[in-house]
């Protein structure tokens, strides 16, 4: 830990002295890359490397006497821990009387103080709440402060991986399809082309997949469609000579991935259509250059790509279904693989003093072999896992970090287990397990939450609760026009009628081979200024379900499926929507006060445990299946 | 109807004739006045006199071949029967295939077109989305377009009722204290001065009420908000000598009503703070023309006083209650009296047989007396309401046209009965009663539906299903951050469980002896780009919880009580919030199917009741109070 603590202060020293040599007041560290992506690759992770937070969000300032990193309710517990002895304050996002990172930075500054920032790592949105905040204090913002990149010596190279394409069986429709429909809308909107920098929108409307981004199958790059064709800046090395041709084929042209920005300086278009939440800062001020005949005209609104995206065409469906058949298959051997292992440890004399003693032990083959006998732990529990998800046929990796919190680490949120906080697992409490993959037939995510021994009142109670919210949003039968907001409540109504609550929206959309968190669609119960949480569910939209509680030092619990958005009834009233779960994995039977269920929860989940044998069994073995059959038995 | 439908196409035929003359292809007539108020005062009713519908809402396009009227869900039947044979199509808002009338004006007008409008009776807001739909074809707007003003021999004159002072025993807070929060939230924005145009911002940070618009105790006027006074632009005869006065010592000072747009144009201030959404567009335009110094800067927002005034303090709280308690008496003393008058009806032979044959009477006094013996309709319905309450201790009037729709006009959901259209009751079926009324202690606003008769299956289901959306929106708890939006799912889930669902908001904000619509909190299931839907609901906010459904041709359903927002909880999880009920009203015990309530719903109606005898019981006499208890008993 100290050494860590040193370097932390060590590196804010010398981007202080930095900020002293260019006259720069407070340095933000914002965790972007240059297309606003939530994960991130290595080369773009400045603000993990200045502050040694490794959450997915947060943000840093930097001022001469201070520094501070915001971030939200899924990290408060993870950024406690990783800024101790930083020197870096938390600042809790949407806690009672806690200033945002703007009004920090403006009341701490005198007026005509400047700010710096990498004009490349923040959106015109973000950019423009700075201005808002600093204005009147006429601070001033200096867009080219990659001082973060200056000091960063060991800094890792930008990824380049290749990138390939997604046959049409897995996209269900083609390229030269999703850009007619493009170019469409971009003529509704007025605008002569569009500059699309969010990079799973780019992988989705070329039907292009890469690997430059982590848990994420997508290729930096940016693209501008016109009328007519299409340049795809990306780094050349990236793209095979037949990818290349096949692109031109299409009206889609390669040019080099640092181009972009004179390009927009100097293209002729006069209209042009951004996404001032999903565009970055420098971007945006040299599209706004003026080109020959005079000042371009910006028309702003959502990526033209994000709702095509969001609302999955029937072949993506059929494929998703099948993506989540497979995982579902590797979720219920693992849960078999991990009861069975705890049951050999309590079961056998040895072991069983070896447990209480140490934790469980992983013990593989029969009992004399004695082949594997290390611990199980929230590490090796994961490894196991993707041991199973890596069976399974057209599997390509996870679509995020796996989440295994033990006991007290299940209530954080965004838990990561390192060597250094690895728990070893006892015949006791709950793990909370959060994983997904990516499958050539889409993408998964999922939270089960683990019975490991028998359970407490409490424990149960919760679980029912958590349980009770997952199941009447996915039971939800509404009005079409509602949207991700007006929904929420019903995964929380069971905890805030006991004054419980998570601290996290209750879903996020899930992509197609692309981000695990994809928007607009998603559950919450506030709506942002950028009001996405507005957008209204349609019918294929998948999104996640995941209602939780925490409760500090003792254990979480998160229950999360993905469901599909579908037409139940059109009447003179309406059309009425619902959802289908997609996620086929059982929960804790033994984690359930029955008699806290309503009657038709109770039927809502039998069903759902049943079809879970019809569709999932055939992919166990005997003693999986017996397993799952039991574990599924009505309740 | 005959003189009617000529009348109507004859004013059209003298509106195309004006817009020939002034080379206009496109008439707008907006139903508004020039604040942006949602009911007007007669000399403000352009839309009605020129399109027949008399609904609060609905906007009418005039075109040389064609002509269109766009409302929304609660006026369809209605506009629909008043635009019959008038040659004006009805467009239902919010339908499928249904153009805004923005999109609609762009489509069937050709490129370079021209648009009139009246610039004082379109808010920014609105003129801005109507620029964006004519935009592509370039088609013209032009604000000085007052044709039906032109055309209206008989229009009646503007109204200038007094202005007169609300004491501080009932406003709770002096206009000193409110202007000077103002002026504090003015500086934050960074604004000189800000104009209010919405009538009741204004009376409520001046505590001063008047009667100039229908159902609303308002003064026309606008108020100007800088930095060390106020300009009360007013009809001077409005204002008493010792009015203005008193408003002089707190530094606000009279200035004539038609001067407020020269004054914009010349005054001095550089940076003004202006609601585009309650701003009309001609003073928007005088406030940008430029001033000695150059242009002057906009900032834009929601009026800084609609938060703070839909706010409740506790002494308007506590007044509230107290006028909810009186307004309660007047209508149960009212449900009282129809229940004994249709008991009286089919009791007596001779009456019997006649209302049978006729429908029901009033009848009063003793069955020999024969004193009063008129229709029961109504129309008569809504006058006796209105006796009981004006007999209430400091009641001002009724708060909005009382609706009473019996049978099938239950279902017009802002039914307004006239002569021609008045349905005598009969001693069955419900009959819907929307009414509301402005007492020095505040404003309410109820709606009861009530059996005449023996109810079928069909309306006690869907009375119960109603009824549970009343109990679950008022028994929410939630935690804070949560907006209207966020809860008006729980009023429509029983209803759309079985595909039904009602065509109007859940809930409006109601103010403090103002508009019985104030916004910004609601309960809505959509979100509009205004976004009010998503403002956090606050301790002291007041909104009305009222869900209803309507069987087209049979009857209609609509529970509605105002709750009040307050704390429940705080602990480490958060705020948690939830409402009081303030009306004071019994169900209809009858219409109940006890079965479908869960058993905590039976239980919150049966202590809902309870209160209601508690709190309201001593205001009625001793059989008013038998039959209360009756009706009260637990279910």
């Amino acid at each position: 830990m100290m050494k860590n603590e040193e370097s932390t202060q060590a590196k804010l020293e010398k981007i202080r002295n930095r900020m002293k040599e260019e006259h720069i007041d407070a340095l933000l560290v914002l965790s972007s890359d240059f297309h606003e992506s939530e994960y991130v690759g290595d080369y773009f992770k400045c603000r993990e490397y200045i502050s040694g937070f490794t959450g997915s969000a947060g943000s840093v300032a930097v001022l001469q006497d201070k520094a501070g990193l915001w971030t939200d309710g899924r990290y408060f517990l993870q950024a406690e821990k990783e800024l101790k002895g930083s020197g870096i304050v938390l600042f809790k996002k949407g806690e009672e009387n806690v200033p945002e990172l703007e009004a920090y930075v403006a009341q701490n500054l005198e007026e005509y103080a400047a700010v710096g920032v990498d004009g490349r790592m923040i959106s015109v949105d973000a950019y423009r709440r700075l201005c808002k905040a600093l204005e009147k204090k006429k601070i001033s913002i200096r867009l080219d402060c990659d001082f973060v990149g200056d000091i960063w010596k060991d800094r890792p190279e930008m990824s380049c991986m290749p990138a390939w394409e997604l046959n049409i069986c897995y996209a269900g429709s083609p390229r030269s399809e999703k850009l007619s429909t493009l170019r469409e809308k971009l003529a509704e909107e007025g605008a002569k082309c569009t500059v699309i920098s969010s990079l799973d929108d780019i992988a989705w409307v070329l039907n292009i997949r890469g690997n430059d981004v982590a848990c994420t199958p997508l290729v930096l790059s940016y693209l501008v469609v016109n009328e007519s064709n299409a340049l795809w800046f990306v780094q050349e090395q990236a793209i095979s000579r037949q990818l290349a041709e096949r692109l031109e084929k299409d009206g889609i042209f390669i040019r080099d991935y640092k181009k972009i920005y004179s390009y927009l300086q100097e293209m002729e278009e006069e209209t042009v259509y951004l996404d001032p939440k999903r565009t970055n800062m420098l971007l945006y001020q040299s599209a706004q250059e003026k080109n020959p005949s005079g000042t371009r005209k910006i028309v702003e609104g959502r990526n033209l790509t994000l709702l095509a995206k969001a609302v999955k065409n029937p072949i993506e469906i059929e494929n998703i279904k099948k993506a989540h058949r497979k995982d579902a298959a590797a979720c219920i051997k693992f849960m078999y693989w991990l009861k069975t292992q705890v049951q050999k440890n309590t079961e056998k004399n040895q072991s069983k003093m070896d447990a209480e003693e140490n934790g469980l032990f992983v013990l593989e083959g029969d009992e004399n072999s004695g082949k594997e006998r290390k611990l199980l732990t929230e590490i090796t529990a994961a490894e196991k896992l993707e041991e199973f998800r890596k069976k399974q046929e057209d599997y390509l990796g996870p679509s995020f970090h796996t989440i295994v919190g033990y006991a007290q680490h299940g209530a954080i949120v965004h838990y990561s287990a390192t060597a250094k906080t690895d728990l070893p697992f006892q015949a006791e409490n709950l793990v909370l397990i959060d994983s997904g993959g990516h499958y050539m037939e889409g993408t998964t995510d999922i939270t089960r939450t683990i019975a490991l021994g028998p359970l407490t009142q409490e424990q149960k109670h919760a679980y029912t609760l958590v349980l009770k919210g997952n199941i009447n949003l996915a039971a939800a039968k509404f009005k079409y026009g509602a949207c991700g907001a007006s929904l929420d409540c019903l995964a929380r109504k069971a905890l805030w009628q006991e004054g419980l609550d998570y601290n996290h929206g209750t879903g996020h959309g899930v992509g197609y081979l692309l981000s695990v968190h994809e928007p607009p669609n998603c559950f919450r119960s506030t709506i942002s200024e950028s009001g996405e949480e507005s957008v209204k569910l349609e019918p294929g939209m998948v999104t996640s379900n995941e209602p939780g509680i925490y409760i500090e030092g003792k254990f979480g619990i998160r229950l999360e499926n993905l469901i599909l958005c579908k037409e139940i009834e059109k009447n003179p009233y309406g059309r009425f929507l619902g959802f289908e779960t997609l996620t086929l994995v059982p929960f804790e039977r033994e984690a359930i006060v029955v008699e806290e269920l309503e009657a038709w929860e109770r039927d809502w989940l039998n069903q759902y445990h049943k079809e879970i044998v019809a569709k999932v069994g055939g992919l166990l073995d005997e003693k999986e299946l017996e397993w799952l059959k039991e574990a599924t038995e009505a309740i």
